[in-house]
């Protein structure tokens, strides 16, 4: 490492870690934690022009960087804690890397999560963040719990990031409150991690919205060894989404958008009234949109009739967005 | 992800785990690990074509990306357990993968490390791995534990690595022993796990040697607000290195030359014995270089008279290799 890679870690990374857990952090050959029980660990990547456009300003790519990561923690019910950092670069531009650091430290400090350590390297842009969080035995989700008969639950809206992707990319400049709710779901997605913890114990299966509804919703099924039937007309769609696109498209966007990092869970029909009100508790909103069946497939129902669906999501070595 | 992708993991990077810690492994939004006591993180990024040729093969990279980081938990006496890794392809090759993923499991089973998860997207060849290890409160070397006075040490021998390299960019195709020897000590570097393990309780404080002795020496010295001088006589030089290079070349090649993953450390005089005997056990040589000073910096010196050394070691941010 240069003298040159010292100087950006010391400035723009390295900050006092409060946690007590933390025996070593940045600055040594490793970073020491102090931890009893179970640990969580998840690790993504982000590479420019295959996840993110080009036109991403570095601290919403900071803050992206973490919330996908994030979002993968909520889905187990899992409590973030530490973080290493592995941040490629074209080259050493101060500005650039100064708001990358704002926009992840900016999510870091929300929800508590001290950077122990990276890699600091010249090459293509890409981001690799590995999250480490603890959890409790007995509240931790997995995508493989399910029983045939579960309700399906999703949180939130879905499409809204998908959509707001896609206004991006055509570029124009409007001004609309809806247009830039949307687009503000694409740069800044919300990670749905007091939800997993609050759905840990109840839920009997999670998984993170990333790929796409149907895609990610076919991996819990494909765990779980069962498949789903969800009903279109019950997809939460935002007020936004609907007022920029017919409902047709949005509905697609709902299916087969990627990025919305809201959770896609399943429960007992028994415990339906336990968690509205730990979702009540957080103020988030969740919906019923299906069931979990013996039948392996997700099959998508119109006013109550099965229909065709042609995508099944993102897929990185098909297309980039 | 796509199923592409879902194949190549499941088909090149999921095998049984065996150990019992690992209470989830890939498949899942995050792995889950039962861990009691100190956990040691670390994570390192290779980038094609700055820090490996892009003529490397993919076994090589695939051994080499698991090597790097053994060699910061060695650094830092703690045992390796587990391990993510997030590779960044540009096309899925089919063979190229098997060949990466035989080169990481060669190494993974050597040490008894676990693949617990990571990501596989497109985008232009870089790897990162973060690996998990264990360690013991008391036994874990850091490189700000180091006392002026305290012997300094290296492991094995010095600038074997770097002359590879150098062997490797002239493209020569010498079947010599000794260039197979150097070039080798480049592809397939074997990181001191054992002897950190041993050293921990005995070494004041330590760091492996990536980017060459005169920075990481430096790097330790930095921490341990002390410098240190060293006799460019007891820089351990290979056969192999000294039938190839003269001298003077061979002694800038273990100064500067990175890639060694050697380990340098330091110790109180009066552990002298009890680290020979350590490393003896383990057939691993044992050089006393020099010693820790009040005078910050690092001081080389030639038959007892210092002289200045033109360069710090290897630059991510001002030249690949």
């Amino acid at each position: 490492m240069s003298q040159d890679e010292f100087q950006i870690i010391d400035r723009y990374f390295t900050r006092p870690i409060e946690d007590q857990d933390v025996l070593l952090g940045i600055g040594d050959d490793a970073a020491v934690l102090q931890v009893n029980g179970p640990v969580v660990i998840t690790t993504d990547t982000l590479v420019e022009e295959v996840h993110f456009p080009d036109t991403l300003s570095g601290d919403a790519l900071g803050y992206r960087a973490l919330a996908v990561n994030l979002s993968d923690l909520a889905a187990m019910g899992a409590e973030p804690r530490w973080c290493t950092l592995a941040l490629t670069l074209p080259s050493a531009d101060d500005i650039w890397i100064e708001k990358f650091a704002e926009g992840f430290f900016n999510l870091a400090d929300r929800y508590g999560v001290s950077l122990i350590g990276g890699d600091l390297v010249r090459g293509p842009l890409t981001v690799t963040v590995q999250l480490v969080g603890t959890g409790q035995t007995g509240h931790l989700m997995t995508r493989s719990g399910a029983q045939v008969g579960d309700n399906i639950y999703v949180t939130g809206s879905l499409g809204d990031s998908a959509a707001g992707l896609a206004l991006l990319g055509e570029g124009k400049n409007d001004a609309s409150a809806a247009h830039q709710a949307l687009k503000n779901r694409f740069l800044r997605p919300s990670p749905r991690v007091a939800e997993g913890l609050a759905l840990g114990g109840l839920a009997s299966a999670a998984i993170d919205i990333s790929d796409g509804l149907l895609a990610d919703l076919g991996h819990l099924c494909d765990s779980s060894r069962c498949g789903a039937v969800i009903d279109v007309e019950q997809l939460p769609l935002s007020a936004e989404l609907l007022a920029l696109f017919r409902l047709e498209a949005a509905q697609t966007f709902a299916l087969s958008g990627g990025d919305d990092y809201e959770l896609c869970f399943t429960a007992s029909p028994a415990q339906a009234r336990a968690i509205e009100q730990a979702l009540e508790l957080l103020e988030t909103k969740v919906h019923l949109i299906g069931q979990l069946t013996e039948e392996p497939g997700v099959v998508c129902r119109r006013a109550g009739e099965p229909f065709r669906t042609t995508s099944r999501g993102y897929a990185h070595f098909e297309h980039g967005h």
